[in-house]
């Protein structure tokens, strides 16, 4: 049976954009639109040229992409002008896209209510647009803004509109439910209407929110009722409950014999292991954590912590997995705080170079140290580097290069003499290295932005700064990444502090502190740090 | 034309706990189950007694529930024993509840291998299982693992199987998709057959997992089937990612007539507004942040940033809103920073008792300052105190209560005499008040922990002690909570604090401070809770 071609739209760049809090630097925009093209997109929008300054720019940077269409985007041209009188349309045009997506209105409430003109004028402003991009030699696309509730409020109009921009030749007339309240069955019913009117399917795109949480489930309902285009987002970023997550569809599209059997698409199943980290690259430029039960790309969305669960998978991986993890490219986890764990809690100790027998009483040992300490409010999962050291100390494998007599960081902030806001921070740390006291100091003035980098820095600092012997060893470690987090130790409410080291020589380490302090959390994660990093340094010699 | 009545059971408390990271108190599950019964949901899964402590506590405690079934669940009996003689089904049995709720194998693969015993085998265990509750005078549920894995692999084994437990005497045959990767279209094939086998639909439930993104629309294509028992968890919490969310799926029930002219549910329209608060309870409960972008309920779910949409719903909402926010007790937000937002900036100013003639200049100058403070880390959307103070500065109406001269933080751990280890947080704040210079003096030590709360209580504690005349203003007012965020600040990473204070007269305020050093940003954010405290002190007094 030959597959039908499924086309993919990425709008990351501008629906994406409309999410609170999302703002996109012109380097952020390259970097995702290289990645999407890297993965098979057939097509990424970049944004509205002129709507703002680094959309324009974007767009005159004019990313190189080797496969994707890029794709810029505007509204159809304003009631009273014609469309190559609309200085709008002008800048959308003038970015010299292949590819113009315009959105307009098709609900009639929309055409009278929100932009004051006849029902007439509104299909003479999609007709002419179109037709313009037709003539000026674009691929045009026709962005059919509320045709759900347009549909559902006034058919014959609705399905007048988006013929209007078919018969103008749209090469695509995309189905948006732009207030994301639509049911799959709504869709379905509106998809087959607009087939029926006489738009065939391969013609026809389907865009998606998710108000509902239905985006994906509609996406799919209007390619099973015929729509041969899908509009999406990484993450499912967007305005409100965001867009149809691309990230979501795409696993199904490829690996759900529905799908796969009927349909082709951009992205190759062997690019499909990309992505999970594209899905988390776009939260690293958002600066944003991922979310852990996202499907297929999410740090537990193969996570078996359930005790049946996690049994089972031990002995076939496929009793409680849909699809295998490294198909996406994530991992299974099976928590150490699980029974079931202790053969993953062994994998792990010999990651870390420490070999346990089966059945060894020290790794429940271990296990039970974990699952307090965890009570406590560390995080092992996330901090191998902390998790080690403390197996370490069960076994008794634990070196001792220094101990920390003391140490005090003090922050002032004050007026100088020239009456200006100064702030400080200083640290010392007291250390006894091989029998000898070595009293260091250090404060955390950034010379480069000139501002005070606060406690932690001084403290690290000054715990680094000479360690007698070892002091050769940790000279290329730097704390590359802080992260805080209140949460609950017991009943009271505690710091965790999670620090990310790394070296010269491409190690990359996690360590985990927790103290009602937050101080003396982050010192205890410096603290695991300098020692994780003395212990790999004295591997690597031996 | 007669609704038919549709069961909602929820199964927060046991599936829901299979969560990574989730370990609920017996309080906890008091406090939740509470909730839940008073939204109006038919069943309350409380968890598995005997398959831990806190479940068994649990149990014993026996939560009184106005309306909803209390229910327990278990697995059927092994084989090689009868019912009666399980120990693990007793204590299931032995909880008391009206409910049981019994889970059992459906997919012959699982019998197999991961149980090792006959398909045969397998059917009796589910037959006396389910006629044992009978017996007892119990409500028997039967949860159908794998049941669509199981359909797709062996049809007429995994019809029998439920056959089995529907003769036997189960209320309810919950078909569940147990690995989450099962698709609409999959899911209504397989209702289809479990109704032509002879299992009425009013006998049937739906129990789907995120795996695809679809738990929600798997959920309803079962209802449209026929099946008339949904279950679900609060925010869809589950193992992976999540069970069907019912938070998502109550208000299209309730709110989409596609749904609500066809069933009648246990929780009322008028209760609906409960939704957003009940969504958010169990965030805090496990401390997590709500996700903003969630369906109905999160906080950006009715935010409209784009300016089109912006602008178009200040005409009218239902533009660009698919239900009212307040339906299920939610709020519109437009953002300041949107240049449709100036009315949105008119009404925060005069909530906060400042009244702005439309198209005053300062308006521009407030949002054009919003968005410089922005784009240095600053949250003002989220810390409405801080947001008012910004405001009265442009505007001139900024009371000088006391000028802080210069402040000193000290954090030391060492060992004291007795070779403890002993970390004491110390902060100096010096303040000017009507011409006097006060010294206030305070460490952070908490008597009933005997631990030291770090320098950001230290420096609160510090700041309030002593204010000359203002001091009888703020006594009454309490730090409650301290969230910390690594962020950017144009370049540099910058630390963002958002700190909460409480007072008794039930007001509640959140400030904000940023900088390169936590402490510092702490500072800041708690500087700005006391001179808002003292504002709206004079304002009650004026």
């Amino acid at each position: 049976m030959t597959r039908e071609r499924l086309y993919l739209y990425d709008t990351t760049l501008r629906d994406g954009q409309q999410t609170q809090g999302v703002d996109f630097s012109v380097d952020d925009k390259v970097r995702i639109a290289e990645a999407l093209d890297a993965l098979g997109l057939d097509y990424v929008e970049g944004g509205w040229p002129g709507a703002n300054p680094t959309d324009s720019d974007f767009f005159a940077a004019a990313p190189t992409l080797k496969a994707a269409r890029f794709a810029a985007f505007g509204m159809t041209k304003r009631a009273g002008r014609s469309a190559s009188n609309d200085d709008v349309l002008a800048q959308v045009v003038g970015a010299g896209t292949d590819t113009v997506c315009l959105v307009g209105k098709t609900h009639d409430f929309h055409v009278t209510a929100a932009l004051g003109i006849t029902l007439e004028e509104n299909l003479d402003n999609i007709r002419d647009s179109v037709a313009y991009l037709v003539e000026q030699g674009r691929e045009a696309i026709f962005d059919a803004e509320h045709f759900f509730d347009g549909f559902a409020a006034n058919p014959p109009y609705a399905l007048e509109a988006i013929r209007a921009a078919h018969d103008a030749g749209a090469r695509w007339i995309v189905l948006c439910d732009t207030n994301g309240g639509a049911l799959p069955g709504d869709v379905t019913a509106a998809v087959d209407a607009a087939i029926a009117a006489g738009i065939p399917g391969d013609r026809l795109g389907i865009h998606t929110h998710d108000d509902t949480g239905m985006a994906v489930a509609n996406s799919l309902a209007a390619v099973q009722a015929g729509v041969r285009q899908i509009q999406g987002t990484l993450n499912g970023l967007g305005e409100r409950c965001g867009n149809a997550n691309l990230v979501s569809i795409i696993p199904t599209l490829l690996l759900k014999p529905a799908f796969a059997d009927a349909f082709e698409i951009g992205v190759d199943r062997k690019d499909l292991a990309k992505l999970t980290r594209v899905s988390r690259m776009l939260d690293e430029i958002l600066n944003r954590v991922p979310d852990a039960h996202a499907p297929y790309v999410g740090a537990n969305a193969f996570t078996h912590k359930a005790g049946l669960h996690a049994s089972a998978i031990l002995k076939d991986p496929t009793t409680y997995e849909h699809v295998p993890p490294e198909s996406v490219g994530n991992r299974r986890v099976v928590p150490m705080s699980n029974q079931a764990g202790q053969s993953n809690l062994r994998r792990r100790l010999s990651e870390a170079g420490l070999s346990v027998e089966k059945g060894d009483p020290r790794l429940s040992e271990i296990l039970d140290l974990v699952k307090a300490r965890e009570d406590m409010g560390y995080a092992y999962d996330g901090a191998q580097a902390s998790f080690e050291l403390l197996a370490r100390r069960v076994l008794g494998q634990m070196p001792r290069f220094f101990d920390v007599e003391r140490y005090r960081v003090m922050v002032e902030r004050r007026y100088n003499a020239l009456r200006q806001v100064v702030t400080v921070s200083e640290a010392v740390v007291v250390v006894n290295v091989g029998g000898e006291r070595v009293l260091n100091v250090s404060e955390s003035h950034d010379p480069e932005s000139d501002a005070d980098q606060g406690p932690v820095n001084a403290l690290s600092r000054a715990l680094a700064k000479d360690l007698g012997q070892w002091s050769g060893h940790i000279a290329d470690m730097r704390l590359v990444d802080f992260k805080v987090r209140i949460t609950n130790g017991g009943t009271e409410a505690v710091t965790r502090v999670l620090i990310d080291s790394e070296d010269d020589k491409g190690r990359h380490w996690t360590t985990v502190g927790v103290s009602a302090n937050i101080v003396d959390a982050s010192f205890q994660a410096l603290h695991e740090a300098v020692i994780w990093k003395l212990i790999a340094e004295e591997a690597a010699d031996a």
